[in-house]
């Protein structure tokens, strides 16, 4: 890069005109061609909260290194000109560009900043979870094994989505949805079991826990790593996070050794059975009654994220909003003033 | 009846040998031939704790009132011995039998002793569903909504079961029932509104209150009174219980004239909406979120007493109850000390 | 406008060339960019017989108007010339335009000319359901709460389509349907009165004739009046047309107060039901058989439209018609000479 | 048989005592066995009106011909002694037993007086069908090959059930069925000519008419002519009523050898989709708008049959009947008086 | 027992009148009572070809221990007398009776030879699927993993029914059954990878061998080892035969250690998958070639054994069979000869 | 053409800049239109190998041809120059251009080498049918009609494809399919018949036989004789390829007239059944188990085949393929190296 630098900012800080260094994902890098033949791509760049077009033309500086070298869902670092046209919006004009690096990384730079991601701080959320598995699950080994695989996840639960696509589908989704399924189940646990207190064999306060904070563990190797739109893993389309979940409580329970063999068959009957029926993705159906908690926690905590979000969205200035493809219908939303 | 009365008893507190006076549910009365041709009815009579037979022969003085006047169903006064028979257990000898009267009423006769109750003391559950509709639901009109529908229905929630078998199938189920839907949104409702601060229209705990105390108001009229073997009624048949609710909501609204008429319609949406789906018996989707909080809270809450009633009753000696014909599946108790 | 008027003419009996004062609908309004990057809108204006193109480009005079004030669905008076390009067929020169007035009304402009309609005349189709209704509807008090509902509902009945995709998509469809309904109702009842004539209870004419009458009434109340491509009112979405329909005979039949309740119970039943199962629409099953002749009558006049609307309109060379998207199927229609 | 013959009588003229020569069928013959271990037989004898029991004992004079050569559904002439037993009812005392021969048959006996008919008269319905064809079918070759399937399945239709089990399951049944579907046709395609006069291809009033007369023409052969209780054969079996009509459509048609081919052909399109879906039961989809009015006609026809049978037979005492098995439902009959 | 001990026999080589020692399973322990209230009991007890009745009156000597130790599916030694009553059929006059002990089945006594069990010599069959292993999988790891299995499988498989009630259900079915499927697959891979010899990746002969002989060895898991009607396990209800058998398949591999992962993976896979759709029991889709040979094989095998049984079984006097309560339909014989 | 005609060529084997004469099939041909409104058209011609495409603009010479004549799917004789755009790819210059003729058929002129077809021989392969019907139908007769019907066919069978989307959709496909499914079968009926020696009646092998070359048969006549995208006939969507095959068992039967009559209804039963379920395209349900062994034998191939297409295809990087319509699902393919 020349010698006096530009200053690092942020692309959605940049005024029309400006110019700087600035970290941005690479989101969408289309190819074209002009009516006299000459291809040219349309790429575009955004960082959180700006996006921006970029021309590359076949006769510019760019065309070769953008059609071999250039992904999309990649990072770079750019320098350049940031402006605003009247009619295309956001544009820049690229001075020079490259890949992001381990010494970007090390400096600061961070993915998840670039993409859509939890409302929380996961940092918070990951402790408080946590601490409920620790405080609220008496049995001690069991307790261990949660713990354990917590730790273990904890990076994954992060930053994952719970669903790529239907609920919580930003990052640090899954320890979003995680904890409030958890927190619905340690109520809904404490409550029936205040109604049945003669059920035989009582309902398992600790069953439910370890239930709910694992019932989607397996989705932290459902997907890859890749912080923009992650793709399915090999074992993830194999298994699918039912068994993968299933799969982990088991192999972790034999690695301690110490969990109770019938609480460990019923914590993986929790998780293989709490989509309820095998056309939901459920190869068994639930035999206990802590499974009905799990699944109802799950299922509503799940719906709610989806109506919040269609909600949330919506532009429409009818009293509904417009059609949620993945609900598959539009919600009211009122004459809002 | 004969001069010296003999002492007004319990059935299920006779001692062999012993001859009384008591009030019974006529529960079956069946006929039978013997092998010369003769016809002959088994009828057994029960209290809420014990049931024993009497043999009417077509040459014994009962044969013409049981055949012509006797109903399953009915309640009766009867004078008569108890005894138990080595193979065929509880017997009566029937001397003298009178259907209940009014007058046997206002003695302090109570069919409800009779049948299968609930638990909880009906006249605590209602005041405390009073009282939740009163402290809960903060819009004054909306709430008399709900309170004069709760004083209209009290007779039959405290009576009525939820359903004639699948859940709650007692007297007083649907209060129970009601109650505990309530509570669980109540907590729901919270628990979301927390979550998602910032969502419009914003989450209306009011209309989730008032959806979960009413949801069920409509099975006040698809059954009739009757105590023992309650039965559809006509309005029950042509309409159901989802759109008895929501008219019970509508015609009461106009009545008052002051519920501000979206609320109403959403009420009536969360009532036609609470099952979820065509197939499940709803008319229309759910297009609000707190029509999700009464579906879920409402769905888990009749499971979990069908799964407790089940490993209740189960007497099966495996791990595994007998399949249960409403669940069509076998529940797992685990091997009981 | 300018002094000397050109003459008021019709859109589709213009020449190339002539100009003229015309009443059209803005059928069509799309934004463009051209490869400068200049806006543009194509708009597309109609009568009932021609439809005209009219490019908006951003250094023109309506630009502006067009993109802030211009709505698709709306209907302007429209002073221009008229043209025909070798290539993109109709043009208009829009010289001046304003919204439709209603002066415009009062002086004869018809909307309804402007969209599809029914072949038949509204008001005689109208007029002979009325005497239908009037002269076959012996029970006097049911019979004024069908024509009481006629004639509120009947400026709805004479504009608005039976649905707005699947059958009589079209101005009056309804009022078009519902009178074929009646007919065939008329005969099927008659039909089956002399065939089962000591049927206990006995066929009910008076109330096939008041359900086929009254089976689509919610209609009027499902779409909103916007008479090009009319959209779903707010009770529409939250009730649908079958419940609307109901509520309007339960409370038409209060407010008139004569009418024998199990009369009135019965015809709510066959409105409820004549969409026959819950998947199909209706939320209870048909319990009496007079509900089986409107549900037969129904879904035949409805098919019967789609059949002969699809065989009317395609072009197809082949034996069969392009597949229909409604129907989900090829009609056969010959080698036609 | 004995010299001094008794009268020839029916047995539900009988008088209990009386001694008489009739003609019964043999509805029902059960084993049994005695606690001493002694086989007997049930037989259950009964013509149109009345059924009658006869105690076959091991130790008595025809136990071995009972045991051997007695068929349920088969016809015997009895001579016999009537009496009804207090508790049993009917008896029959068997003197002697014969079955049926083909000379009793010339002399009048008529199985068709022992099970279950039409309440119309069968020669006169196949009159007024046969006329139909002859005078509503304008095209000759078309004409005479309905006329011809008719004048070949004169007999079966005049004495099957259009069903074993659903709808008209009796004697004569198919050809009541028939006619009624036929006038609703001529009915509906009259109609629907009408309305879509200029409908290309206009609707084909021949076609309805001749495929509402042979839609189930196939039934002739899926069930043998046993009147009791007929049975599937085994060309019923491999092929079903709808196949079996369409096989015989065409192959008729080739061997009259003047049906316009297209005429076939669409006439057993209309046989094979007049069911309308796989599921129930037509391995085509209907591409014809004919095909819809048969369906529909059919499909009322069946179930208004259905409905009133259900309410002719129901006894329960409540304003409904009793479910239905068939219909999986309780209709409506009102408080009769 | 007596001193001169009567001979040691089989009870279906036993003549009338003949007193003998000899094993038999009691099949079958009803309780019922007499007229006069005495209870008492309907044995049952069998070998392989014959079943013979011992009834257990009240004041016999047997009652007490056959109403508190007797089980039904238990083995018995008993010394009796054997006789055939002319109308009850054969029964044993029972004058000792124990249950087999250790000894007895070190002395010979085997349990299969008193149910249903495979035509075939279950150690031949055991033999050739095990050769079929060793000599036709090709990779040394995988082909170890699976004899592993097989060798520790060998018992269950070689007296284990395949199912209880569908197909192959008698002893020794689930080695037939698997063995025939292994040989279907053998074919059938090797016809495939002659008709693809291109694809990519290639057929994997040694994986569809595996998949072949393991795909049903959860079932040695899902079922316990009792002899006569063998009861679903604990593990067997929670997890089903197909997820027991992919467990066994992780687990062996992961202590054998040298199998190539992505083989276990597939090996895995087609085991999930081998029912082809979630309402069918597998919780994914086959997503490799190989998984449809294997669940064409197993499908087809079980079918056929389906309709071999009901076939063979048949007694009716019809060309079709009865109708088979599994299969759901009415197989066509013919008219045997 | 001009004098010096240049060299008859492949298209897919000239060079840039080469002009040749060369025959093609006309595959895709669409209308566009320049920003100044001039009609153009895109065609694209290709041999098996290659294809280039040829605008045609308003103002060439080809404009009105092309616009009136040329239709896609014919094939054309070419006379042009071949040139290579560096963005647009292959593209011709038309000179000349006439549809193809019979004399160019008969001078060699294959269609089939212009569209995907059979990886084999396509005579070889009916060879090899033909054999195996003539050598393993025991049965003189039914080897008679299997022959004389695949006589008939034999044109159909090698240039049809099996479908047109699903499997097998290439030229000769259905002959491909048929062989292969006859080997299946045979070896599969040899197994069960070896593995049931005793069952009643006996596995029939020449019914397995003439079902699995006959099962598709009807296919010759579902599409018509178009190389490039056969379209269905008339009696193909009338009938479908399962009833069209049936009946050319049973036309053909009756004309040769010495098959034995079960065997004739047999076989069009298994034909009728071979898709199992009303739902897949049977109209009846399998009765025999010779009908099993033809289906699976057919629907495994029919599945392999798409499997193998799905994998061959695919160009994903990833170890799955891009998601397959058909099949709805994405395939392992592993890591190829």
């Amino acid at each position: 890069m020349s010698k006096s630098k530009p200053p690092v900012v942020r692309l959605h800080e940049m005024q029309p005109g400006q110019t700087g260094d600035f970290f941005v994902l690479l989101a969408e890098r289309v190819r074209g061609a002009r009516r006299d033949g000459k291809p040219y791509y349309t790429c575009r760049f955004r960082d959180a909260q700006r996006s921006a077009a970029f021309m590359v033309w076949s006769d510019g500086g760019w065309f070769e290194v953008c059609e071999t070298e250039w992904r999309e869902g990649a990072f770079y670092k750019v320098r350049g000109r940031y402006d605003e046209h009247p009619t295309y919006g956001p544009q820049i004009d690229v001075i020079n560009i490259r890949p992001v690096t381990d010494d970007d990384r090390q400096a600061g730079f961070d993915p998840l900043e670039f993409v859509e991601r939890t409302r929380y701080d996961v940092e918070a959320m990951f402790t408080e979870l946590w601490k409920l598995a620790e405080s609220q699950i008496g049995d001690v080994p069991l307790r261990r094994l949660v713990l354990t695989l917590l730790d273990r996840s904890s990076k994954a639960l992060k930053t994952r989505p719970a669903s790529t696509k239907h609920f919580y589908p930003f990052a640090g989704g899954l320890l979003e949805h995680t904890l409030s399924v958890t927190h619905t189940c340690l109520h809904l646990v404490d409550k029936y079991a205040g109604r049945y207190p003669d059920l035989m064999p009582p309902l398992n306060r600790d069953l439910v826990l370890a239930g709910a904070i694992l019932h989607d563990i397996g989705r932290t190797r459902e997907l890859d790593d890749a912080v923009a739109s992650p793709q399915a893993t090999v074992e993830g389309r194999f298994l699918g996070h039912v068994l993968l979940a299933r799969d982990l409580v088991r192999d972790t329970a034999r690695e301690l050794g110490d969990v109770d063999p019938e609480l460990v068959q019923l914590l993986e009957h929790i998780i293989l059975a709490h989509l309820e029926r095998p056309e939901w993705g459920s190869p068994r159906l639930p035999l206990i009654p802590e499974c009905l908690i799990v699944h109802h926690a799950d299922d509503l905590d799940a719906k709610m994220e989806m109506y919040a979000r269609c909600l949330s969205r919506d532009q429409e200035e009818s009293p509904f909003t417009a059609r949620d493809p993945v609900l598959g219908r539009q919600l009211y939303k009122g004459r809002r003033k």
